[in-house]
């Protein structure tokens, strides 16, 4: 369902677009109806950050592309938004580091999975790009997280030293860093789970990040000694500021 | 789908439920895609709220139902979320009132019409109220505002003196004021446009203002001289302080 179409000039034409196609992702049985929800969630905390990539969300996406780059078994773990917001971008990431993407979704139905791959699938044939698309035959578990959400590959997440998380659930954020990864995570709320247990959070839009990551990873930035908690206080401080400059206006 | 039972002993509890609800009503085809992603975005001020009701928007409530019990010609305007998460609480109110509801929605679609009537159908006859139920089959139209939102009924919102419109679009609210209504809106973001058009706006979570409206509305508090400002000041920097806090732990 294309409820309305955009004008390229509205200020807020980059929000209506990433809502457009998480609509469109929704009708095509891509998302449960919750993941609507989450998305509603990101688009308030991205209007509290001005819809841009701050200074500190920067220098994390650059800590990523680093970390990313110097991994010996990274991996890309994909949930539904993810995918229907950029799936071809971390597609082109997973071609330009080597590595798999895979599938993983909290709220598990075969129809889910299915469109899920079909749509990746799609986008690799468009794209003319070589990437191992995981997720469909999940053969090993992320211990201590029950549920269909702690399934995953062996050759992928299982097996994985760093993960790039966008948009995760913070329990499994939690799972994933007990079992000595690297946690790369993508989050517009500072204040989350995630982005606290997170190795490396970047305070921002997923589509962002990802543009921002296909820049910085051929240019091979090196590691930092990264302080996860300055670059979550001053994506705090920023949406404060925000907020109480335009209640002044 | 209900995706996951919830558990009472949750600390965010009432908020699961609501989320819940949503998610319900859009299995029935009673909402828009994008009517989730706008409960997103009120979750996520609400959340920065606290989740609670705060003395200004308690104040708020209060200076709504003086102005409801005054007004000549009161109308209760409701689109899908506020039926999908207080529907029966907004019957209450409007038989308090002696009053209509007309139910208006932005993404007028003939089955989501017919879904939200007969779901305020049943809980009205399951409540054992005599309430007006309108928006079926409008008659009339709000000056300057393009679409199906601008259909209304005359009867209903098109003569009404005040008008109590939850979760309203920035457009309508603005065109209801120019035709001198008094509008009364209930917005958890308070840099909204309908936060700061609007004549009362209590920045506060729906199923809230609902449940204290039904308390307030019988006590006849007296109208005070209102000054909308100093509610949306209020709540800001409730947001703002709750934030720097959090950052701080």
């Amino acid at each position: 369902m294309v409820e309305e179409d955009i004008d390229e000039n509205h200020p807020r034409y980059n929000s209506l677009m990433m809502r457009k196609k998480i609509s469109e992702a929704g009708e095509k049985g891509m998302l449960a109806q919750s993941a609507m929800i989450a998305h509603g969630r990101g688009e308030a905390f991205d209007y509290l950050l001005g819809e841009q990539t701050i200074p500190s969300a920067m220098a994390a996406t650059r800590e990523m592309a680093a970390r990313l780059n110097a991994a010996e078994r990274p991996v890309l773990s994909l949930n539904g938004n993810s995918i229907a917001l950029a799936g071809p971008e971390f597609l082109k990431i997973a071609s330009q580091l080597g590595c798999p993407v895979e599938i993983n979704i909290f709220y598990r139905t075969p129809e889910r999975m299915g469109a899920l791959l079909a749509n990746l699938k799609v986008a690799k044939q468009n794209l003319g790009l070589d990437v191992e698309i995981l997720g469909g035959m999940p053969d090993a578990r992320i211990p201590n997280l029950d549920g269909p959400r702690g399934a995953c590959h062996e050759d992928g997440i299982f097996n994985a030293d760093v993960v790039l998380v966008p948009l995760e659930d913070g329990d499994r954020c939690q799972a994933l860093r007990a079992m000595g990864k690297d946690v790369l995570v993508v989050d517009l709320n500072p204040l989350s789970r995630s982005a606290k247990f997170a190795s490396v959070t970047a305070v921002d839009e997923v589509t962002r990040v990802a543009k921002n990551l296909i820049q910085f990873i051929p240019e091979r930035p090196p590691k930092t000694d990264w302080n996860n908690d300055n670059g979550l206080q001053d994506a705090l401080n920023h949406i404060v500021n925000t907020m109480a400059k335009s209640g002044n206006q």
